[in-house]
Protein backbone atom coordinates (compact mmCIF):
# COMPACT_ATOMS: atom_id res chain seq x y z
CA UNK A 1 0.00 0.00 0.00
CA UNK A 2 1.28 3.10 -0.87
CA UNK A 3 1.59 6.06 1.51
CA UNK A 4 -1.33 8.82 2.02
CA UNK A 5 0.72 12.25 1.48
CA UNK A 6 -0.36 16.24 1.44
CA UNK A 7 1.75 19.07 -0.03
CA UNK A 8 0.63 22.28 0.85
CA UNK A 9 2.36 26.21 0.60
CA UNK A 10 1.70 27.97 3.81
CA UNK A 11 2.16 31.34 4.85
CA UNK A 12 4.73 31.91 7.76
CA UNK A 13 1.68 32.44 9.84
CA UNK A 14 0.31 28.67 8.50
CA UNK A 15 -2.56 29.96 6.68
CA UNK A 16 -3.06 27.66 3.10
CA UNK A 17 -5.69 30.51 1.58
CA UNK A 18 -7.66 33.74 3.00
CA UNK A 19 -11.25 34.30 3.55
CA UNK A 20 -14.04 35.03 0.62
CA UNK A 21 -12.90 32.72 -1.94
CA UNK A 22 -14.46 33.47 -5.13
CA UNK A 23 -14.22 32.42 -9.06
CA UNK A 24 -11.77 35.69 -9.69
CA UNK A 25 -9.93 34.64 -6.11
CA UNK A 26 -9.31 31.26 -5.57
CA UNK A 27 -7.66 31.49 -3.01
CA UNK A 28 -9.46 34.44 -1.23
CA UNK A 29 -8.64 37.67 0.16
CA UNK A 30 -4.78 39.01 1.11
CA UNK A 31 -1.89 38.97 -1.36
CA UNK A 32 -2.09 35.23 -1.87
CA UNK A 33 0.27 34.94 -4.99
CA UNK A 34 3.09 34.92 -2.38
CA UNK A 35 1.86 31.53 -1.33
CA UNK A 36 2.50 30.03 -5.25
CA UNK A 37 5.26 32.57 -6.58
CA UNK A 38 7.82 29.73 -5.73
CA UNK A 39 6.37 27.20 -7.73
CA UNK A 40 5.88 29.80 -10.84
CA UNK A 41 8.79 32.46 -10.72
CA UNK A 42 11.13 29.26 -9.42
CA UNK A 43 10.31 26.21 -11.21
CA UNK A 44 13.47 24.99 -11.63
CA UNK A 45 14.67 25.57 -8.12
CA UNK A 46 11.85 24.25 -6.87
CA UNK A 47 11.59 20.99 -9.85
CA UNK A 48 11.87 18.32 -6.79
CA UNK A 49 8.77 19.79 -5.05
CA UNK A 50 6.42 20.11 -8.04
CA UNK A 51 7.49 17.10 -9.25
CA UNK A 52 5.74 15.68 -5.32
CA UNK A 53 2.97 17.50 -6.22
CA UNK A 54 1.37 15.98 -8.84
CA UNK A 55 3.19 12.23 -8.36
CA UNK A 56 0.36 10.87 -6.32
CA UNK A 57 -1.71 7.95 -8.29
CA UNK A 58 -5.38 9.23 -7.07
CA UNK A 59 -6.34 12.42 -5.61
CA UNK A 60 -8.31 13.68 -2.63
CA UNK A 61 -9.78 17.38 -2.13
CA UNK A 62 -12.04 19.44 -1.16
CA UNK A 63 -15.37 20.94 -1.97
CA UNK A 64 -13.93 24.51 -2.04
CA UNK A 65 -10.42 23.74 -3.80
CA UNK A 66 -12.71 22.01 -6.52
CA UNK A 67 -14.49 25.19 -7.03
CA UNK A 68 -15.94 28.26 -5.16
CA UNK A 69 -19.48 27.21 -6.29
CA UNK A 70 -21.13 26.62 -2.83
CA UNK A 71 -24.50 23.94 -2.01
CA UNK A 72 -25.76 21.93 -4.96
CA UNK A 73 -24.60 22.03 -8.31
CA UNK A 74 -26.27 24.38 -10.94
CA UNK A 75 -23.69 24.72 -13.26
CA UNK A 76 -21.03 23.78 -15.56
CA UNK A 77 -17.96 23.98 -13.35
CA UNK A 78 -15.25 21.53 -14.17
CA UNK A 79 -12.15 23.40 -11.78
CA UNK A 80 -10.21 25.82 -11.82
CA UNK A 81 -7.17 23.95 -14.51
CA UNK A 82 -8.77 24.29 -17.66
CA UNK A 83 -9.64 21.41 -20.15
CA UNK A 84 -6.27 19.05 -18.82
CA UNK A 85 -5.59 19.34 -15.24
CA UNK A 86 -2.21 18.46 -13.92
CA UNK A 87 -3.66 15.54 -11.69
CA UNK A 88 -3.37 12.98 -14.66
CA UNK A 89 -5.27 10.31 -12.12
CA UNK A 90 -8.76 9.70 -10.52
CA UNK A 91 -9.26 12.97 -8.40
CA UNK A 92 -11.89 12.34 -5.60
CA UNK A 93 -14.04 15.26 -4.18
CA UNK A 94 -15.54 15.83 -0.83
CA UNK A 95 -18.90 17.39 -1.07
CA UNK A 96 -22.51 16.95 0.14
CA UNK A 97 -24.00 17.10 -3.26
CA UNK A 98 -23.88 14.06 -5.25
CA UNK A 99 -22.78 14.51 -9.25
CA UNK A 100 -22.06 12.05 -11.87
CA UNK A 101 -17.67 12.02 -12.58
CA UNK A 102 -16.42 14.28 -15.12
CA UNK A 103 -13.66 12.84 -17.34
CA UNK A 104 -10.89 15.45 -18.57
CA UNK A 105 -8.54 15.50 -20.56
CA UNK A 106 -5.08 13.98 -20.00
CA UNK A 107 -6.80 11.01 -17.61
CA UNK A 108 -7.84 13.24 -14.87
CA UNK A 109 -11.35 12.30 -13.58
CA UNK A 110 -12.97 13.97 -11.05
CA UNK A 111 -15.46 11.70 -8.64
CA UNK A 112 -17.66 13.03 -6.14
CA UNK A 113 -17.71 11.48 -3.22
CA UNK A 114 -20.99 12.15 -0.89
CA UNK A 115 -20.04 9.46 1.89
CA UNK A 116 -16.99 10.99 3.58
CA UNK A 117 -13.36 11.11 4.00
CA UNK A 118 -12.85 7.49 4.96
CA UNK A 119 -15.21 6.37 1.79
CA UNK A 120 -12.72 9.00 -0.09
CA UNK A 121 -9.33 7.44 1.05
CA UNK A 122 -10.94 4.15 0.24
CA UNK A 123 -11.55 4.89 -3.33
CA UNK A 124 -8.35 6.83 -4.09
CA UNK A 125 -6.13 3.61 -2.00
CA UNK A 126 -8.21 1.42 -4.68
CA UNK A 127 -7.13 3.26 -7.32
CA UNK A 128 -3.53 3.91 -6.72
CA UNK A 129 -2.73 0.46 -5.25
CA UNK A 130 0.98 0.37 -4.01
CA UNK A 131 1.39 3.99 -5.08
CA UNK A 132 0.83 6.99 -3.21
CA UNK A 133 -2.81 8.86 -2.29
CA UNK A 134 -2.39 12.51 -1.93
CA UNK A 135 -4.51 14.79 0.28
CA UNK A 136 -4.62 18.09 -2.12
CA UNK A 137 -5.89 20.65 0.21
CA UNK A 138 -7.30 22.96 1.26
CA UNK A 139 -6.93 23.19 5.03
CA UNK A 140 -10.24 21.92 6.07
CA UNK A 141 -9.88 18.94 4.37
CA UNK A 142 -6.26 18.26 5.26
CA UNK A 143 -7.61 19.13 9.00
CA UNK A 144 -10.25 16.68 9.02
CA UNK A 145 -7.58 13.84 7.55
CA UNK A 146 -5.11 15.27 9.84
CA UNK A 147 -7.44 14.62 12.68
CA UNK A 148 -8.71 10.87 11.66
CA UNK A 149 -4.83 9.86 11.40
CA UNK A 150 -4.98 9.24 8.06
CA UNK A 151 -1.45 11.19 6.84
CA UNK A 152 1.68 9.58 6.59
CA UNK A 153 3.41 12.49 5.15
CA UNK A 154 3.33 16.40 5.40
CA UNK A 155 4.99 18.75 3.17
CA UNK A 156 4.95 22.28 4.46
CA UNK A 157 5.62 24.71 1.45
CA UNK A 158 6.32 27.80 3.63
CA UNK A 159 6.37 31.10 2.27
CA UNK A 160 7.19 34.34 3.28
CA UNK A 161 4.49 36.28 4.20
CA UNK A 162 1.81 36.13 6.96
CA UNK A 163 -1.85 36.42 6.30
CA UNK A 164 -3.59 36.78 9.61
CA UNK A 165 -6.51 35.17 8.61
CA UNK A 166 -7.63 32.93 6.38
CA UNK A 167 -8.12 28.96 6.94
CA UNK A 168 -5.54 27.65 8.62
CA UNK A 169 -3.10 23.74 8.54
CA UNK A 170 -4.00 22.23 12.19
CA UNK A 171 -6.63 24.19 13.07
CA UNK A 172 -8.55 22.39 15.18
CA UNK A 173 -6.24 19.47 15.05
CA UNK A 174 -5.36 17.41 18.33
CA UNK A 175 -1.54 17.77 19.18
CA UNK A 176 1.12 15.62 16.46
CA UNK A 177 4.19 14.36 16.98
CA UNK A 178 6.10 14.60 13.68
CA UNK A 179 9.36 13.29 12.72
CA UNK A 180 11.23 16.08 10.25
CA UNK A 181 12.26 13.69 7.02
CA UNK A 182 13.60 16.35 4.95
CA UNK A 183 14.40 19.95 5.06
CA UNK A 184 15.73 22.36 2.18
CA UNK A 185 15.55 25.96 1.58
CA UNK A 186 15.51 27.18 -1.53
CA UNK A 187 15.17 31.21 -1.91
CA UNK A 188 12.09 32.38 -1.67
CA UNK A 189 10.21 29.24 0.45
CA UNK A 190 11.36 26.03 2.77
CA UNK A 191 10.43 22.70 2.14
CA UNK A 192 9.93 20.69 5.24
CA UNK A 193 8.83 17.41 4.86
CA UNK A 194 7.32 15.80 7.96
CA UNK A 195 6.24 12.15 8.68
CA UNK A 196 3.49 11.83 11.11
CA UNK A 197 4.15 9.66 14.02
CA UNK A 198 1.25 7.35 14.67
CA UNK A 199 0.47 7.87 18.91
CA UNK B 1 22.86 51.18 15.00
CA UNK B 2 22.23 48.07 15.04
CA UNK B 3 19.34 45.75 14.39
CA UNK B 4 16.49 44.31 16.36
CA UNK B 5 16.60 40.90 16.18
CA UNK B 6 14.15 38.02 17.72
CA UNK B 7 14.97 34.45 18.03
CA UNK B 8 11.71 32.60 19.30
CA UNK B 9 11.50 28.31 19.02
CA UNK B 10 7.69 27.57 17.24
CA UNK B 11 5.98 24.41 17.05
CA UNK B 12 5.15 23.66 13.46
CA UNK B 13 1.84 25.44 14.48
CA UNK B 14 3.27 28.48 15.59
CA UNK B 15 3.14 28.14 19.30
CA UNK B 16 5.85 28.91 21.52
CA UNK B 17 4.51 28.17 24.54
CA UNK B 18 1.43 26.26 25.62
CA UNK B 19 -0.87 27.47 28.46
CA UNK B 20 -1.21 27.90 32.05
CA UNK B 21 2.49 28.70 32.85
CA UNK B 22 3.70 28.04 36.19
CA UNK B 23 6.97 27.33 38.25
CA UNK B 24 7.39 24.26 37.62
CA UNK B 25 6.98 24.46 33.76
CA UNK B 26 7.80 27.53 32.57
CA UNK B 27 6.53 26.87 28.69
CA UNK B 28 3.17 25.57 30.36
CA UNK B 29 1.02 22.60 29.05
CA UNK B 30 1.99 20.46 26.54
CA UNK B 31 5.12 18.46 25.49
CA UNK B 32 6.72 21.93 25.67
CA UNK B 33 10.39 19.83 25.96
CA UNK B 34 10.11 19.44 22.33
CA UNK B 35 10.26 23.48 21.70
CA UNK B 36 14.03 23.52 23.12
CA UNK B 37 15.23 19.64 22.56
CA UNK B 38 17.51 20.83 19.92
CA UNK B 39 19.25 23.25 22.00
CA UNK B 40 20.43 20.70 24.32
CA UNK B 41 20.44 17.44 22.95
CA UNK B 42 22.33 18.68 19.40
CA UNK B 43 24.19 21.58 20.34
CA UNK B 44 27.31 21.06 17.93
CA UNK B 45 25.10 20.53 15.12
CA UNK B 46 23.31 23.84 16.08
CA UNK B 47 26.23 25.88 17.29
CA UNK B 48 25.88 28.87 15.39
CA UNK B 49 21.69 29.35 15.92
CA UNK B 50 23.04 28.94 19.64
CA UNK B 51 25.21 31.73 20.23
CA UNK B 52 23.22 33.98 17.35
CA UNK B 53 20.54 33.78 20.16
CA UNK B 54 22.59 35.21 23.07
CA UNK B 55 24.53 37.76 20.78
CA UNK B 56 22.69 40.80 21.46
CA UNK B 57 24.40 43.31 23.41
CA UNK B 58 20.72 44.17 25.22
CA UNK B 59 17.69 41.87 25.46
CA UNK B 60 14.29 42.29 26.10
CA UNK B 61 11.84 40.19 27.15
CA UNK B 62 8.45 39.97 28.76
CA UNK B 63 6.86 39.53 32.31
CA UNK B 64 5.65 35.94 31.95
CA UNK B 65 9.32 35.28 30.56
CA UNK B 66 11.05 36.04 33.69
CA UNK B 67 8.59 34.23 35.56
CA UNK B 68 5.22 32.49 36.79
CA UNK B 69 4.54 35.43 39.03
CA UNK B 70 1.46 37.85 38.19
CA UNK B 71 0.81 40.93 39.83
CA UNK B 72 2.82 42.83 42.17
CA UNK B 73 6.65 41.68 42.74
CA UNK B 74 5.79 39.84 46.49
CA UNK B 75 9.11 37.36 46.31
CA UNK B 76 12.72 37.15 45.31
CA UNK B 77 12.06 35.47 42.16
CA UNK B 78 15.34 36.17 40.15
CA UNK B 79 14.16 34.80 36.88
CA UNK B 80 14.12 30.92 35.61
CA UNK B 81 18.10 31.20 34.86
CA UNK B 82 20.22 30.83 38.41
CA UNK B 83 22.60 33.04 39.83
CA UNK B 84 24.80 33.43 36.10
CA UNK B 85 21.83 34.10 33.57
CA UNK B 86 23.03 33.59 29.56
CA UNK B 87 22.42 36.80 28.61
CA UNK B 88 25.62 38.69 30.15
CA UNK B 89 23.78 41.99 29.57
CA UNK B 90 21.49 44.26 29.87
CA UNK B 91 17.89 42.76 30.14
CA UNK B 92 14.92 45.01 30.18
CA UNK B 93 12.19 43.63 31.61
CA UNK B 94 8.29 44.65 30.57
CA UNK B 95 5.97 45.04 33.50
CA UNK B 96 3.22 46.93 34.25
CA UNK B 97 4.58 47.00 38.62
CA UNK B 98 7.74 48.92 39.33
CA UNK B 99 10.85 47.07 40.80
CA UNK B 100 14.66 47.94 41.38
CA UNK B 101 16.85 46.75 38.93
CA UNK B 102 18.17 43.18 39.76
CA UNK B 103 22.02 42.73 38.74
CA UNK B 104 23.07 39.13 38.25
CA UNK B 105 26.40 37.57 37.73
CA UNK B 106 28.12 37.71 34.76
CA UNK B 107 26.70 40.53 33.86
CA UNK B 108 23.48 40.50 33.23
CA UNK B 109 21.46 43.23 35.22
CA UNK B 110 17.15 42.55 35.01
CA UNK B 111 15.71 46.00 34.64
CA UNK B 112 12.12 46.61 35.40
CA UNK B 113 10.22 48.56 32.29
CA UNK B 114 7.09 50.41 33.27
CA UNK B 115 6.58 52.71 30.73
CA UNK B 116 6.15 50.57 27.46
CA UNK B 117 7.63 48.54 24.72
CA UNK B 118 9.15 51.35 23.33
CA UNK B 119 10.13 52.93 26.01
CA UNK B 120 12.48 49.62 26.55
CA UNK B 121 13.70 49.30 22.99
CA UNK B 122 14.82 53.04 23.61
CA UNK B 123 16.39 52.11 26.89
CA UNK B 124 18.20 48.85 25.31
CA UNK B 125 19.28 50.74 21.89
CA UNK B 126 21.14 53.25 23.94
CA UNK B 127 23.28 50.39 25.99
CA UNK B 128 23.70 48.10 22.77
CA UNK B 129 24.94 51.28 20.83
CA UNK B 130 25.70 49.85 17.24
CA UNK B 131 25.14 46.41 18.15
CA UNK B 132 21.96 44.49 18.06
CA UNK B 133 18.84 44.37 20.57
CA UNK B 134 17.00 40.97 20.43
CA UNK B 135 13.76 40.61 21.71
CA UNK B 136 13.77 37.68 23.94
CA UNK B 137 9.60 36.70 24.07
CA UNK B 138 7.45 35.10 24.49
CA UNK B 139 5.34 35.70 22.16
CA UNK B 140 2.89 38.37 23.29
CA UNK B 141 5.71 40.72 23.83
CA UNK B 142 7.31 39.74 20.11
CA UNK B 143 3.49 40.40 19.06
CA UNK B 144 3.52 43.31 20.20
CA UNK B 145 7.01 44.53 19.00
CA UNK B 146 5.95 43.09 15.21
CA UNK B 147 2.76 45.31 15.32
CA UNK B 148 4.59 47.77 15.92
CA UNK B 149 6.97 47.85 13.14
CA UNK B 150 10.21 47.76 15.74
CA UNK B 151 11.34 43.98 14.99
CA UNK B 152 14.02 43.81 11.76
CA UNK B 153 15.00 40.20 11.65
CA UNK B 154 13.10 37.28 12.91
CA UNK B 155 14.53 33.96 13.33
CA UNK B 156 12.25 31.20 13.68
CA UNK B 157 13.36 27.65 14.79
CA UNK B 158 10.44 24.91 13.95
CA UNK B 159 10.39 21.98 16.16
CA UNK B 160 8.41 18.83 14.76
CA UNK B 161 5.03 18.71 16.31
CA UNK B 162 2.07 20.29 16.76
CA UNK B 163 0.45 21.72 20.25
CA UNK B 164 -2.85 23.32 18.97
CA UNK B 165 -3.29 25.85 22.08
CA UNK B 166 -0.74 28.51 23.94
CA UNK B 167 0.47 31.55 22.38
CA UNK B 168 0.95 31.68 19.30
CA UNK B 169 3.82 33.65 17.00
CA UNK B 170 1.71 36.57 14.79
CA UNK B 171 -1.29 36.44 16.84
CA UNK B 172 -2.88 39.65 16.29
CA UNK B 173 -0.43 41.03 13.81
CA UNK B 174 -1.18 42.68 10.78
CA UNK B 175 -0.21 41.35 7.64
CA UNK B 176 3.75 41.40 7.00
CA UNK B 177 5.67 40.72 3.84
CA UNK B 178 9.29 38.78 5.12
CA UNK B 179 12.38 37.89 3.03
CA UNK B 180 13.93 35.01 3.65
CA UNK B 181 17.31 35.59 4.11
CA UNK B 182 18.18 31.87 5.55
CA UNK B 183 16.88 28.35 6.03
CA UNK B 184 18.88 26.04 7.49
CA UNK B 185 17.58 22.17 7.72
CA UNK B 186 19.23 20.41 11.15
CA UNK B 187 18.18 16.80 11.83
CA UNK B 188 15.40 18.02 14.43
CA UNK B 189 14.38 21.94 13.66
CA UNK B 190 14.81 24.31 10.56
CA UNK B 191 16.23 27.51 11.36
CA UNK B 192 14.57 30.15 9.27
CA UNK B 193 15.74 34.06 9.41
CA UNK B 194 13.21 36.24 7.87
CA UNK B 195 13.95 39.95 7.37
CA UNK B 196 10.84 41.73 8.39
CA UNK B 197 10.04 44.52 4.92
CA UNK B 198 9.21 48.30 5.85
CA UNK B 199 5.69 48.85 4.36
Amino acid sequence: MGKVVCDVAVSADGFSAGLNQCEERPFGDGDMGMLHSWMFDAPDENKAELAQITAAKAFIMGRNMFGPIRGGWHSDWNGWWGSNPPYHAPVFVLTNHPRASLPMEGGTTFHFVTDGIESALRQARQVAGDQDVAISGGASTINQYLTAGLIDELRLHITPFTLGVGTRIFDGVPPLKLEQVSSRAASTVTHITYRVIRP
